[in-house]
């Protein structure tokens, strides 16, 4: 029997409020029903709607807490006015203190990830962490890091994202090795790349660091989903899925235009109804929410603010499947392993530690 | 009536050979009467495909040359081995020489750039030339620059930026002030960002420069066309760039397979495919090809390499435009009012030099 996996849950995290967060974790509910819910917030606002949810209210426990971040405060701000008494801050003490397997919020991103990083510590050997997003592309969801925790980054960092980057691959995707690779510009002999070189160097020299280096990748390789793990520095990774989020929806716009341009094209687009709902459920956003902060004392998930209970549901499903995978220990894994490099006989490491742990 | 305008052409460059730069040419010609071409390469190659076009022939000129650059060769060796013989150098010098107004090549990117900054020379006051595209977005074409040309840009690059991509979308949209947007990303209090701090409080602290600042764009502030010209320094304008056409390829793709999915989606594309042919228009890279190199002493034109006659007639579109509208005249305007930065008659200079070239 699988284990029970319990989210820490900011409930007053988002644009939309708790009844999105709850209803979210409702339907979630349904899909894996071996989760518990702590839900950190205003008691007098979640009581009343998990009393509408009784299935939900079984397995859920309200921790009252009077502060809520907004979502323009500056992380700083957030960190003097929430920390220790805040709804996002207490979701994240319940992982620091272990009583939750993850941490999710779909509040304010600067202050989550330095609310994060102040509540459970960068990881030994990891000296800066990144923001991950799952990518839906021509073969399959593929990881992106960093999308926007730090601007710039050197050799050593690139490297340490291709190792969490390839641990969270392994864990919500179920495979042994991902591919990775380092995003660069075609261009030849353009100067001012030397972090991105060196780190090629350097995982191109190492094995065994549970990934398959690929090479170099350039932006349209992301949509082309030519590797499994895409690493960059958060500057660009953020402006490349900002970019690609604003081409997804262009296109939706110019599509709306062309199929409503008369009582034609209505028809057609009509009776083409069933293909366009696919394609709808193919670029909806929020079947790919839920951003991971990679290379802290445990597992943080970011949720998108602006989202409903579907993206809220989707991005628990994401926080499940990687808490139920033991992200932490395919990341610790993969730093062993690397620090080892080339001990191939090393690579099951991530499933003789599930089989450890689900003994 | 309009002044001629010459175009200087490197007829070997690109993938598709001199055929379809030819056949770009003579379409271009119906559309834009007034123009001339300088066609440089293999006499023997281009003077049988000439022949079939009688109209472009009687306003055109083939100057041979041996040496052809090929797409995979580094700039460096590029120089070495076409520098004052190659069709591309030599299609550059006619432009430095004085004998025509712009210079266009579909060939090796790096290589073209090389060439253009050794046989140009940077413009006074720009201390690095930049890549600039064209691109579509839901409101109207807009200018992105740097989209490759140089890694990382300090404040002032990205200040000679604004004022060059500006200048550009004077002389390609009739505008008289764009809109300049630095690229940015969201996330509040991030560090790293100096030289784009910095370049924000220049820009908005001076006014004449022949633009309005508008201030920080994020990636998603492209495709809605938030600003006409969207400043950047080029590894993250690259990775852009070719994120958002890897995303309109990757959606071009699901809607294909999504109307193609049974018959009766496949009857609603087709009751529906003037609408959708609408769309194929909008999303069709050739209808945007031709980047323009700026920041050097005269006109350079990157075709696509890959395109076909279509998109080698849109690239030469923007060529003579830009020409004909006195781009470099404009770019000086831009430098010498910043310089004076505030001196709001000055407003229209680009105005009275037309008049006086025209005159």
């Amino acid at each position: 029997m699988a284990k029970n996996i319990t989210i820490s849950v900011d409930a007053m995290g988002g644009d939309n409020g708790p009844e999105i967060v709850l209803l979210g974790a409702k339907m979630s509910l349904l899909e894996r029903p071996n989760t518990k819910y702590i839900f950190h917030g205003r008691e007098d606002e979640l009581k009343p709607i998990l009393k509408k949810y009784p299935e939900l209210e079984a397995v859920s426990e309200i921790r009252h807490c009077d502060v809520v971040i907004s979502m323009d405060e500056k992380p700083t701000q957030a960190l003097r006015k929430g920390r220790g008494n805040s709804s996002m801050w207490n979701a994240l003490q319940s992982v620091a203190d272990g009583e939750a397997d993850a941490a999710i919020s779909g509040g304010n991103t600067g202050a989550l990830m330095a609310m994060a990083t102040f509540c459970l510590r960068p990881m030994e050997g990891i000296s800066r962490p990144a923001l991950a997003a799952i990518w839906p592309t021509l073969r399959t969801e593929i990881v992106v890091l960093d999308v926007g925790a730090t601007v710039g980054a050197d050799a050593q960092q690139l490297i340490d994202f291709s190792i969490l980057g390839a641990a969270m691959a392994r864990a919500l995707f179920d495979m042994k090795e991902p591919t990775v690779g380092l995003l660069n510009v075609g261009v030849e002999e353009v100067k001012g790349l030397d972090a991105v070189k060196e780190a090629a160097k350097e995982l191109s020299s190492h094995t065994g660091g549970g990934y398959q280096y690929h090479g170099f990748v350039e932006g349209d390789d992301i949509g082309k989903g030519t590797v499994d793990v895409v690493v960059t520095e958060g500057f660009t990774g953020n402006i490349a899925l900002k970019t690609a989020e604003g081409t997804a929806r262009q296109v939706g716009t110019y599509l709306r235009t062309a199929l409503t341009q008369n009582w034609v094209t209505k028809l057609g687009a009509l009776i083409a109804s069933g293909g366009l709902r696919t394609l709808r459920n193919k670029m909806d956003p929020r079947n790919a929410n839920g951003a991971v902060f990679l290379g802290v004392n445990g597992i943080v998930i970011k949720s998108h603010g602006g989202t409903d209970e579907i993206g809220f549901k989707s991005a628990l499903g994401v926080t499940y499947e990687i808490a139920h995978n033991r992200l932490m220990d395919r990341i610790k894994n993969g730093l062993k392993r690397y620090e080892k490099s080339g001990v191939s006989e090393e690579h099951d490491d991530d499933k003789k530690n599930d089989e450890v742990a689900s003994a």
